[in-house]
């Protein structure tokens, strides 16, 4: 064997998705891609907004000697001014430039922040169903992960978080709008967190981190809001994207920001610039941290999800399937109609119809359907699932 | 502590270069920043080729539905057909798009690589004076480093190569142009190094890939051209970034390329895509990614580099300074006057010189000077250059 071990176990584990996309390709290519339904993707689908397209092309045609250069790792103390004034006015928790890393997407945080936190052995707790890339982001860094059911609605659980917190734990990672549920922890709920993590940070007498995966904080729907975890809890730390704000996930832009009175502050924005060097991200891209700085309150037309999400959900309810209406984010988490939600899927497939299993997320018995997709791939799928279910009774 | 113990230690080794960073912060703030002659960064400062912002105008105005997108982990399709046909054709060594997967520069194409074929305790070869990110990029793998020095002239040293590698020696870095040196190795150089590596590959019954960190590749001079390594080595791998080809090391664009026969192929490109993935880069800048396919034989004006060095080299040589004269990239490595080089470079900052010392590179007894700056930050300098060498005599 030439490449690493743990490498090629990884290859061998992700290829169920692999192969699902792979017969995705193949049924398009067979029966053409209008007649195949691909939910399988958190790819957006609405359109970058207008003000976009503007500042783009404002900003490329611009004269600025050594425009593309190098950045401070942490990324220009403009956007990271535009990021800290919209967080403070958002949140109500004054932040400043000294407390924002610019990042590549929210992946590129995740990463940056796990790598800046985790000795080997060091435990952060993810919550099932969880986005796939948690568990290769924490072991990336030789952390180990430690699973936690949300409660049968998809909210938090704290009695059950609260009893795999040991000396060992470092951070636990949440997500709302969540992916793959598209559930929004409720202002309680991130408060009853709160209050176990200080609990735990008090005994433990250690700093138990909360890390917010926040790409999908603009994306919310019936006027739902996203309580700040910055305003219920000070060991807080934001991964960001705009990948979905304004629809560019392809240019990895987004940033890290951390609570003003976060435990050893100056260690930790140190290390977040560090671990964002030597990672070989290096800065996040030049351009793009240019153009984000003047779009700070600018988010795509979140109706138009809105009523996907409607379609979908009235489509499926009347077919007879189960789930949680989303509240944001752009994903239907469907209970199967049988126990074996792979099964299901096969089954699914049949029908040029491209979802992701629950397993995939940890919670068999579900899938997800990614529904940032044009009307009519819903709207033409609906037949698929009736008969799929009603082969199922 | 709260923050990762090897991070935490990594930011103290860091901080001495950091110190001399913000000593040169300072300097410019107390005497005007045309009166500090800041040496100490490879940040390209000749201005991007006119056709990259036409193709960036072009790009930007384009209408192309979801153009900023996720792109394939590996980049789009005809980005890397580009990159492949370039590649065939000024090597002679027959690659296609299968063998490219586009990264975030070449410092994400290295950690790409070596998170791709390191299991820990594997051991990586690095060459004195090296470039200061290669013990990071290895230890984040948990790689272990191994220096070997180069020749009195900055070759590379076959005998001296061979009698480190082991059973555990996974790969060797090279970087041809040199940073900090300028060398370019020569193509029997380069050949006596891949008999070297074939032979011992034979031995040990399991290849020793030559990774090649080729951001410099097309920044030469007096005509000097850089052997091909795919030519030579069929377990190489390239690291390419088009940072200082285009002048633009901010927005994070390159590729790497494998030798189209290189040892399991296949299984080496999903492990370069996957961890393209895991790692958080996800795909290399999308809009980035379309600029450069129609860029591949476009290059910075390198005569302007050319003539900095002459005008630096020319100085420096009058005023008594030993250095080989550099053939590529814009460092010169320069033999410090007193055995001391941290000290020599503390003499330099009090005539407002900021260079690095050698031993920030593992080669004490020499300091390196970027030469990218303008050439009035040159000439201006070398009142300083000529005083503190007649200090030390």
């Amino acid at each position: 064997m030439s490449i690493s071990k743990k490498i090629k176990a990884s290859i061998s584990q992700s290829s169920m998705i692999r192969k699902m996309f792979e017969a995705g390709i193949a049924l398009k290519k067979t029966h053409g891609a209008d007649k195949v339904y691909d939910f399988s993707l958190g790819n957006p689908n609405v359109d970058h907004p207008r003000e976009f397209k503007r500042e783009l092309i404002r900003v490329a045609d611009q004269e600025i000697a050594l425009k593309h250069g190098y950045t401070p790792n942490a990324g220009y103390l403009e956007t990271r001014q535009a990021v800290a004034e919209k967080i403070s006015k958002t949140t109500g928790v004054k932040i400043n430039a000294d407390h924002v890393v610019m990042s590549c997407g929210a992946g590129g945080a995740l990463n940056v922040i796990l790598k800046s936190l985790l000795d080997p052995g060091d435990e952060v707790i993810i919550l099932k169903p969880f986005f796939v890339e948690y568990p290769f982001y924490i072991e990336n860094y030789n952390g180990v992960v430690k699973y936690v059911s949300t409660k049968p609605d998809f909210s938090l659980d704290p009695d059950a978080i609260s009893k795999v917190i040991t000396r060992k734990t470092k951070a636990i990672i949440i997500n709302s709008p969540n992916n793959p549920t598209g559930k929004v922890y409720s202002k309680k709920n991130i408060e009853d967190l709160a209050r176990l993590l200080r609990e735990k940070s008090r005994v433990l007498n250690k700093p138990v981190y909360l890390i917010a995966d926040e790409p999908y904080t603009e994306i919310v729907f019936d006027g739902v809001t996203v309580p700040s975890i910055l305003k219920a809890y000070q060991n807080s730390i934001i991964a960001y994207s705009y990948s979905k704000t304004l629809s560019l996930p392809g240019e990895r832009i987004g940033y890290i920001a951390v609570h003003p009175k976060i435990h050893d502050a100056d260690d930790l924005v140190n290390a977040l610039i560090l671990c964002t060097r030597i990672m070989g991200f290096v800065n996040a891209p030049a351009l793009m941290q240019r153009i984000v700085a003047n779009l700070q309150h600018i988010t795509v037309d979140v109706n138009i999800y809105q009523k996907k999400r409607d379609l979908l959900c009235n489509g499926l309810a009347k077919a007879g399937y189960k789930f949680p209406k989303p509240q944001g984010a752009f994903y239907l988490f469907v209970k199967s109609p049988i126990p074996d939600d792979v099964e299901f899927v096969k089954m699914l497939l049949k029908h040029n119809i491209l979802v992701v299993p629950g397993s995939g997320f940890g919670c068999p018995g579900y899938f997800r359907i990614a529904f940032c997709v044009d009307d009519p791939t819903i709207l033409n799928s609906m037949d698929g699932f009736a008969a799929v279910i009603k082969e199922c009774q």
